[in-house]
């Protein structure tokens, strides 16, 4: 009898040693491969701190480390980021942000129904203030005083309006980061404000909107007549791209903005619809239908560098009985 | 002596399984801590494929699957990334790759000596040939005809020249990914071709140098005078960027080129030394000494929106001995 209890014993604490030198072996080799990867991947090299992290020996990741916005960032990227530079994460909406002009490339957002509401009883707008994102490095962040005396409006990327759930969410919005040198009036105050409205009615309606907006440095085409001795040739036209810079830190003044929407469907399985549209940050007459904006995915894709939809098609992606006619439009469920 | 013997065979047998149990439950609680981590992060999530295989179980990461490519990768990169935008691995040379204005950012190339020097027997120029990089996606890539009948040279930003050692290196320089609309009488033929001379020379005389090499599109001021009724003000100046853009698919023509070269000290533990320059892409009095277009670094990095040496400035990088005059340079070892 004593001997079997000797036995079991030490089976007991063969077994357990060998098991924790087993998990040690594996976490050893893993780190040693993690270490190489962080050494030849400058993406694994970037979140070298987080992998690291990951790979603590009996120190779980928890799930309860895995507040809301993490879940929350992966449902906001449902549809794929379209871009990968500087990616920055808020409470309710993520953006990739252009170190060269201090404006965002794109800002992400999804919109559900009860946090659009005007009656909302969450967030205030005039609680809010604008600030600097004091988390983008000094040479590259856009400031307060670029704005002032600059003509143009700190007009919202991802709009407050959208944000009003959590006083939080929509304090974000006021980011500079978030923010964009607008035309005030006619733009700013009138056409891109119905067309924010009028994704909000979209949510209202169909409870699950996702929305993409981005600055467009559009290039124009210019006449000159020049003859250019130097290079041999009559330069008679070419296209350029031109677009003001503003306060010490050069923040750019975009010559169009771009809103990619997707509505999701209420039918179980259904497929969503999208819609593009690009317009001109300059005074729109009042009298001008937003659909008239109405732009090719492809467009935007082209002149902003960026892939939506994780780069699929439109008919690929999206019901292909559907157009951007708002006859069709109104048929959506 | 057989009750012994089974009980030996017992232990082995508990330990290797209980060894095998402990590796495999560790290895579990890892691929799910990876698997949240690419979830949340948009990084880790780009690289996910390559996190998965680092993670197989029993199916080492060997060494020897890390050819030459990544040693000489962290090499070449040793003085850290300037962006983490799309960044683009060639067997002598990284770059990062900006879909909006089809250019690189930056491209990083290490120097050594054998491998500048104009009798190396390795690869010759004229067994290259321009081409399109086909794993560019085609929206955003440049192609052979957006150069054709735009008065503009296919200009290198690795010059093909530092690259002698092996042909493949040779002809990936010719990737329109490295190249950049240049100006070529009095720029790429000739003033940029100094400078990358020069560049040469003091591989050839310290062994090893790097470069990064990039365009940048410089804003300049503009007087107009005009009275803007729109925003009742008088906008008498304002900052422009302006740049042509060539071809289908609007390839930007960059105002000016950088380089940023850090030449490491001969002696052991013996500082880097490091200088800047910044070229207007226009044609360049063969009379202009090059030492003309000396730079500060902050100035290129606040211009491109790139961080060099990782951020750290240069009095706390570099030996503090050095400036950029060119008798404190011709007494650096």
């Amino acid at each position: 009898m004593p001997l079997v209890s000797i036995d079991l014993t030490l089976l007991v604490l063969t077994g357990s040693s060998f098991f924790i030198l087993g998990a040690y072996y594996q976490h050893h080799d893993f780190l040693s491969k993690v270490h190489r990867l962080i050494q030849e991947d400058p993406y694994a090299f970037y979140i070298r701190e987080k992998l690291y992290d990951t790979l603590q020996l009996f120190n779980p990741y928890c799930l309860d480390q895995l507040d809301g916005s993490s879940s929350r960032m992966s449902q906001i990227m449902k549809y794929g980021f379209p871009g990968l530079d500087d990616i920055r994460v808020y409470s309710d909406f993520i953006l990739s942000y252009d170190r060269r002009n201090r404006v965002a490339h794109w800002v992400y957002e999804h919109l559900r129904a009860p946090c659009v509401k005007s009656n909302g009883n969450g967030a205030h707008r005039r609680e809010s203030y604008y600030q600097a994102d004091m988390s983008v490095p000094s040479n590259f962040r856009a400031d307060l005083t670029d704005y002032r005396d600059s003509r143009f409006d700190r007009g919202h990327l991802a709009a407050a309006g959208n944000h009003k759930c959590h006083q939080t969410h929509c304090n974000e919005t006021f980011y500079l980061t978030n923010i964009a040198p607008q035309v005030g009036k006619g733009f700013n105050r009138d056409a891109w404000n119905n067309l924010e409205i009028y994704v909000r009615d979209l949510t209202e309606r169909y409870g699950s909107v996702y929305v993409c907006t981005g600055p467009i440095y559009k290039p124009k085409h210019q006449l000159r007549g020049v003859t250019d001795a130097e290079h041999c040739g009559k330069v008679d036209d070419k296209w350029c791209v031109e677009y003001e810079v503003i306060g010490e830190n050069t923040v750019a003044v975009p010559t169009h903005f771009f809103k990619v929407i997707t509505v999701e469907s209420k039918l179980p399985g259904g497929s969503p619809y999208m819609e593009a549209y690009i317009m001109p940050n300059a005074p729109i007459s009042s009298s001008t239908n937003i659909r008239n904006f109405l732009a090719d995915i492809r467009e935007i894709e082209h002149i902003a560098g960026l892939q939506f939809f994780n780069g699929l098609r439109r008919s690929f992606f999206f019901g292909t009985n559907y157009s951007t006619a708002s006859d069709i439009y109104r048929n959506f469920v």
